[in-house]
């Protein structure tokens, strides 16, 4: 006995969300049957109109709830430091930490060339055009530490290397409150290596 | 910086999700936000539709595609054996053993007085008309090992016990490819209590 066709396609598609396989989608598939028909129309018009009512910012790719950038208003931040991301999800992240208070540049994803994914897919275009409006002293690369976040930053590296740009990336090291037992070699070998004197 | 105000909604709905938290709804919702526009409205169409395609079959409350039900068929199927389950899924479940051949009776939960779930919020009152018309000589109770499952078995059997019907319930002991080692203690000793002499 298969399932209904619309289910089938239905689970197909929760399929797609990061980290669902096959019996999870069943499971939410079956809790949106279990919905109430109006949280199910609230749910279908939020999808429907996803693309419109939340758009990207032409300049920094950040996530903008009305015409305006958050992310951009230059009365509140600092042009000349850039810091660079993986999604418009880190900006919010970052803001949390109170630490930084330069610009935002998402770049929509990470290198892998065994996935297809190049330079020319990702927005490395206009990251130039903006370094040279906004007069940018210090790059801040903000991404991953996993191969496609060390070959994307090292990639950017030499990139912003030709000019007079300081760049950094964020630093390795133990998670605050973590105990050295339960921090893997490579992480406490990255630590050992940008130790800091005091 | 807070999220755009239509996202903040997409993720509340999200985390209704079975075991999904904040941080999980959130990224299910910048998922989203990176499908295409095509898909998306797919989504959307499935869910604006979905109480109308897929029905739930007036008699067995299991899942209809079409206006027939599949696990209704008399033709196929023996009435006299009647398999009680919690949710319309657990029939697909079952039939994919192919070791039962009776209907289903599908009662839309567990008991949980705590959760205030009594007797009249499940599909009680029918179960009784369909046994009598379909004259069934055996019930076959088909629901978790929890407590919510023993509480609602207990109440089934009670309720069944009256008639002059054969009540069984699903056997508990070792999974199929257990070794002891790895088995908890309450699973073991259902298993002995349960065991089987040959």
């Amino acid at each position: 006995m298969k399932y209904p066709l619309q289910l089938l396609k239905l689970i197909a598609l929760l399929k797609k969300f990061p980290g669902v396989g096959s019996k999870t989608a069943e499971r939410f598939a079956f809790q949106l049957l279990s919905w109430p028909e109006h949280q199910l129309s609230d749910y279908a018009l939020l999808l429907a109109t996803l693309k419109q009512d939340i758009k990207h910012c032409p300049d920094c790719h950040c996530l903008m709830a009305d015409e305006r950038c958050d992310f951009c208003d230059l009365s509140k931040r600092d042009p000349h430091i850039l810091c660079i991301i993986a999604s418009a999800k880190d900006a919010f992240t970052l803001e949390e930490t109170r630490a930084f208070r330069g610009l935002y540049h998402v770049i929509g994803g990470l290198l892998s060339p065994i996935d297809g994914r190049h330079p020319q897919h990702l927005n490395f275009q206009d990251l130039q055009k903006r370094i040279e409006k906004h007069q940018v002293k210090e790059v801040i690369i903000a991404l991953d530490s996993t191969l496609e976040g060390d070959t994307t930053a090292l990639y950017l590296k030499e990139q912003l290397d030709k000019q007079n740009i300081k760049v950094s990336r964020l630093a390795f090291g133990l998670p605050m409150g973590s105990s050295l037992d339960f921090v893997d070699g490579g992480t406490l070998s990255r630590a050992l290596t940008g130790r800091q004197f005091f």
